[in-house]
């Protein structure tokens, strides 16, 4: 027998569409909210969650104005770019507070079996920007998986005529991590990517 | 930098009030929702979660009508009430296919840390029901918790004085687990509780 109100088996379905939520995730949230108040604040920010919201005109990311906090600030770094797939990369390289350069949001990555080609992602703006920008360097920040690599590849060979430096994030072991852990590929990067102790 | 527009900011927040969602998750929830179109429909169903719905007036679980689909179907055996901590835990007997008898929502179990004690339980009204109803068997469908015994004990001892046989479920191995695995009060159970081969 059904035994759910219509109403919060619609909601479990909702929940049950998304990533990393199963159905019995989906069922423990929608009886949360159920006991909870918090069901009219998470519906009000989710129906108004693209209310005024565009494309960074400059490098693609989400924003609520013509540029985004990023591009449109007097003491960001315009002469470095940092190449990344999406938006939430852009939050991650944030989050460090090491970088003071601008961005360009590819979009996704270079995949194939996904129907993801250079022609789907947002690497002609990122030329036309090279080129009338002259940044000093760009830094393909990029996952390091066959579909970041594929993609880093084809910018590389693409930036290549234009007087720009092309450079990528470091790979090696992860900080906090375990040597006996890491797998062969990783390991042999930290490897061949050794430095001098200084 | 907070780079992020504050409708982005606002879903995450409200996405981290959640329980089980960090705010790693929340923000790729966020992302995924801007992404793509499911945000009106999650948005729409959140909403309307509560439109029409109430108590069942026998049980107490969630439900659209007076009495919900279990209390008001003729061919559940009245004569049965197991006795649950929230409505969740009645579609999980449910799908057993191996009940037919009906329910009663605690609306929580015995906790004095959280301050829950027996009046903030549904427990007046179980025992006005058996009291009225007179069914033959009592069913403790409680979580295998300090609070779920306490709770269990305590609803022994207030239904001792009424004609009815209060059973519990079983505890011991849970199937496909392995007995290496499985921790000592379990196994415990399990020895005191064995069964003849049949």
């Amino acid at each position: 027998m059904d035994v759910l109100p219509p109403n919060v088996t619609r909601l479990i379905n909702e929940f049950a569409k998304l990533p990393t939520i199963g159905p019995k995730t989906a069922e423990r949230l929608s009886y949360y909210l159920l006991k909870s108040d918090l069901h009219t604040g998470l519906g009000e920010a989710l129906l108004q969650l693209k209310d005024g919201l565009r494309r960074c005109e400059q490098c693609l990311t989400y924003t609520d104005s013509p540029l985004c906090k990023i591009c449109a600030s007097p003491t960001r770094d315009k002469s470095q770019i940092a190449v990344v797939s999406q938006s939430l990369d852009i939050v991650a390289i944030e989050k460090t507070g090491q970088y003071q350069g601008t961005y360009h949001v590819l979009g996704g990555l270079i995949s194939p079996v996904d129907g993801l080609g250079p022609a789907e992602l947002s690497i002609e703006p990122l030329f036309e920007r090279v080129q009338r920008d002259m940044p000093t360097e760009i830094i393909l920040a990029l996952n390091p998986t066959v579909e970041g690599e594929t993609t880093a590849l084809y910018l590389v060979k693409k930036l290549s005529d234009l007087p720009v430096k092309v450079t990528r994030l470091a790979h090696g072991l992860p900080i906090g991590g375990d040597l006996e852990y890491a797998d062969q590929m990783t390991l042999g990067r930290a490897l061949s990517n050794r430095q001098v102790f200084s």
